[in-house]
């Protein structure tokens, strides 16, 4: 089918190239003329403007937005009346849910459609597809089966379930959540889940590079624990070698471990990357539902606080704590 | 080449059952004599003793002992005095790495050799192959690589990673990390990075399951946080079928995810699991491990405490915190 | 000076007797109309509705509302349209700090005053006297300065900060924190911090409490994890007396160790505590503004998530993890 | 009584002095000579090596060692041979408790007495007393009695526990709380639940401080998260001031509290405090045997995490996360 396409990043881009590899149309428009010319080239239809873009739709419309979750809000100002009843729009990015339900609520007061879609994939998906996670009212959503099916991995990426005997579209990489906002919401937690998984992953490589201490000597004074055992750390293990096994045959089996150990076999100190770690909002929100829901979830918190402290953003905290040192046991502050 | 192994639990049964079908001759014990005459059924060549099978071996011998932890030691010292010089012992259990130094010291004293090795791959292993993370010196691992060969998935069971120049084995699904110790110390993180998956895909999970509290009435009195915005959790979303959709696409598309996934396809409520997660020791010499280094494992530290709490461990703590609240505020404690 | 005083529960009935001791009239309502009578025969003019209380006070009138959270919108939907402009409202309970933010914008445009207060002391203020934590514009908490200083412990309370140099009521046990929200916001937080305090003692009487666990054994099965060191936990220790003892000259005492230590000298199994923990709403709240600020605050944010878990809302993660396990590992969970 | 004192440190110089103003007689040691001049101007009975002490000490002698604890063996080394039968050796610092339990066992064999004592008061113990909390056999703990209840803050020095019936030392703010190790396993708990508090505390202080991040603009991009509600954080609080106020009536009240309100009453910034804070090994052993005892002990882990957090130590983990988020999603790491 026919597909307009606002934001031609990373992710929107190559949405437009597995669309059009699949035979769908694309009229594609962003800020960046040049990109716009490049798709063009490939094969899509360019528009100047959203005006020209929803021209050069049939009716009834779909319009993919793919933009930063700052952007969405005057772009929907910009381009909802310029659209007309039982026209669609699609937000595919990183939205809060409750931004959903608001914008769906508006929209269908005009008689549009609003789907919001989480896509993960990364920029792998050209290639390997993207893992959709759908929200809306049901017609809407079934109107977009076709776009849907095209971009996500399909049915024979991954081995069947064993056990499982229902139809559906999850085996496929894509699913309707529910009702608007549910897409966003469980792309949300599966960036939570991303978070923690992460997170033990790059401790456990840390924990294992650091499997030597017992080689180095730590200081003896009332400041610095002692290490009991120093025999029992004096292996220098190459933290590359173990990401690279860890991805035959193992329980942590895992694309997250694929990727590290991608970044491993380039670089095995991870030269350039200097460990400050930028959290994008999911999340949080992820930790705020646990919290609103009272479900306990140590792991993806601890995660996400992980995040913060590799920003340095402990600072006061900690000062407070060697203040506190300081005033008790007239401990001096060890410096680095 | 033959080899003895010693305990024929879903593990142990295994490993011969992969090795024999690649060529491998196995001569093998367990106190269980129905499992040995079940492998000599299959092919093996049966003991009825670790004396029996000392003497079934080819010298140099190389015995795998698959072992619950606790019962290595005893049969160590049972076995060991029957060896010769040069003969191997591979330990391919969950042993703690510290045990492994010890006993490779007393067997080195024997001339004898002792190699550790971590074995990842669970009840899926026969078919998918077991990760094999080793410990030990050079030659005595080397001589062994045929049968680390075998029971490893191979090259072809993972796309190979783009970045990768370096030769080895890890591509291979084996990996000699370092000297006495070092495939235990890899397999034990392994095992902690486990956890911390494991518990952000079960919190992730939970919290979509959650999704809906905005249905339920809660309390209003003092003693209960009110939800803020129920409006905001409405969703009924089907767990099972999230968990099918990550397996595809998506960035947090694993083993565990596969997993989960068919657990969920045959019982979306997870009947049957009444949620007492039991903790077999690597995940906690992990955190100790992690404390010793100084490396802050926030992420996997936290798995293992949910796990703690899964059992009801911290009933005296949660009581002490009901007391204090009874005490400053005449908090009467809300009964479930 | 003449207060009126809304809610009449343990805080609010306590206020006014302390308010009264010092030489403050107090006109008193409440639904439960024998408290009124109780505090009338103590000296307090009791009130019959709010139009009454109103009534009853001079001009410009101060009405301190003592009531849930949830309460505290409909009593002000009843109580405003009785009031005259320049009379204030202070909001005494723990209200989120952004309802006290519109409140206070919604009766500035009535022309009256709104002042939130956090208020601690629980049970023990009436003699120990309450910290006040105040916000709201400068001149409506400088005319009720009467009022927060009989409230307040007083600067005889504890021993003057050696190090201080400034002048201001901190030390007087009541401070204005800043505009609108600022009282409850620091009140909040302060909860926060009860929590993650509350947290560490109650964690460590329990350490202390099962050190005794090499006294009992322990399943040997690839279940459960050994304890490695039994010898090292052989100790019964009398936690009562611990509690009692760190009461004087350690660093952790604190009111908590003085509220612990009488809960345990009472029982020092602490009978009739399950040990189902509630939370009212400041502690995730506190959570949610580390959040919103990136400020990691690991420990207070532990210490919600353990009241979670101490009412067993873990379940569905639990089982989930359990059913990982079982998947993997052919492992049966084993039941309590 | 007289007792020899062997480490004259802040800790040891004031045991001393609080010992000589009871009216006990101390012959005291230490490798600083100066330091022993200086105690004998004050009274004390100088001792220029281990032999002259014990030469000086009345027999059954006690010598109570105030050391770091990576010195306290070899000090024993030379000090157990020149002692006799029945004389008792007290540690008074901060050794890990499993040494105790050695160190009792082979004096006992050579017929010598054993105690461990942990001392909680810093360097305000002088005036205020020290919170004792002690390990060994009943007759030789006993026989210290006058010692203890000297060093101890004693009965007066708060307020009675309501519901306390029993008899007991421990309102004297000294404890024999059981065999050999005892002492130290309290204390080591002790420290641990110190370092939890100190955590709440500080992160709270922080979360007030940064309570005006919505002041401050956040950029807006893929890589950062948005602040939903910038007019919810606007306020500048004075946490110079809070420390103050909670000092007086709140539930955090504590000796924790008082000192760092005097921190802040010096500089509300705390200039000349980097944020590096030390461990000094009693936080992790609690940890090590909250995870023995499978006890959950979130809040005191989460704050031993934290300090490994603030002296840099996560840096390998937070590169590794940088790398993966560069895999998936092309993220380039934001600068500081």
């Amino acid at each position: 089918m026919k597909l307009g396409m606002v934001g031609l990043g990373r992710m929107g881009a190559n949405l437009v190239r597995r669309l059009m590899r699949d035979g769908h149309q694309c009229v594609v428009h962003d800020l960046n003329e040049e990109t716009v010319r490049e798709l063009a080239r490939e094969g899509a239809i360019g528009a100047t403007s959203l005006e020209d873009l929803v021209a050069k739709l049939d009716k009834p419309r779909a319009v993919w937005l793919m933009l930063p979750a700052a952007v969405v809000q005057p772009t929907l100002d910009e381009l909802v009346p310029l659209l007309e009843p039982d026209d669609t729009v699609i937000d595919g990015g990183n939205s809060f849910y409750r931004d959903d339900m608001a914008r769906a609520k508006r929209l269908a007061a005009l008689q549009l459609h609003y789907v919001d879609c989480g896509t993960s994939g990364g920029v792998w998906g050209l290639d390997r597809g993207y893992c959709l996670m759908i929200g809306g009212e049901g017609a809407a959503v079934r109107r977009l089966d076709p776009v849907f099916r095209t971009i996500a991995p399909g049915r024979g990426s991954a081995e069947p379930t064993p056990s499982r005997t229902r139809n559906g579209t999850a085996p496929d990489g894509y699913l309707h959540c529910g009702p608007s906002g549910a897409g966003h919401f469980v792309k949300m937690v599966h960036n939570g889940v991303e978070y923690g998984m992460m997170g033990a992953i790059a401790e456990g490589l840390s924990i294992i590079r650091h499997a030597n201490v017992g080689k180095k000597g730590r200081a003896i004074d009332a400041e610095t624990a002692p290490l009991r055992d120093p025999e029992a750390y004096q292996y220098d293990i190459d933290v590359a070698e173990v990401a690279e096994v860890w991805r035959r045959g193992s329980v942590v089996g895992s694309w997250l471990v694929d990727l590290i150990a991608d970044a491993l076999a380039r670089s095995p100190q991870l030269d350039g990357f200097e460990g400050r770690v930028s959290d994008s909002g999911e999340g949080r929100w992820t930790v705020d539902a646990a919290i609103d829901e009272s479900v306990p979830a140590p792991v993806i918190t601890s995660a996400l606080i992980e995040r913060f402290e590799s920003r340095g953003l402990g600072q006061f905290t900690d000062a407070a704590l060697s203040a506190m040192r300081s005033e008790f046991g007239g401990h001096a502050e060890k410096r680095g």
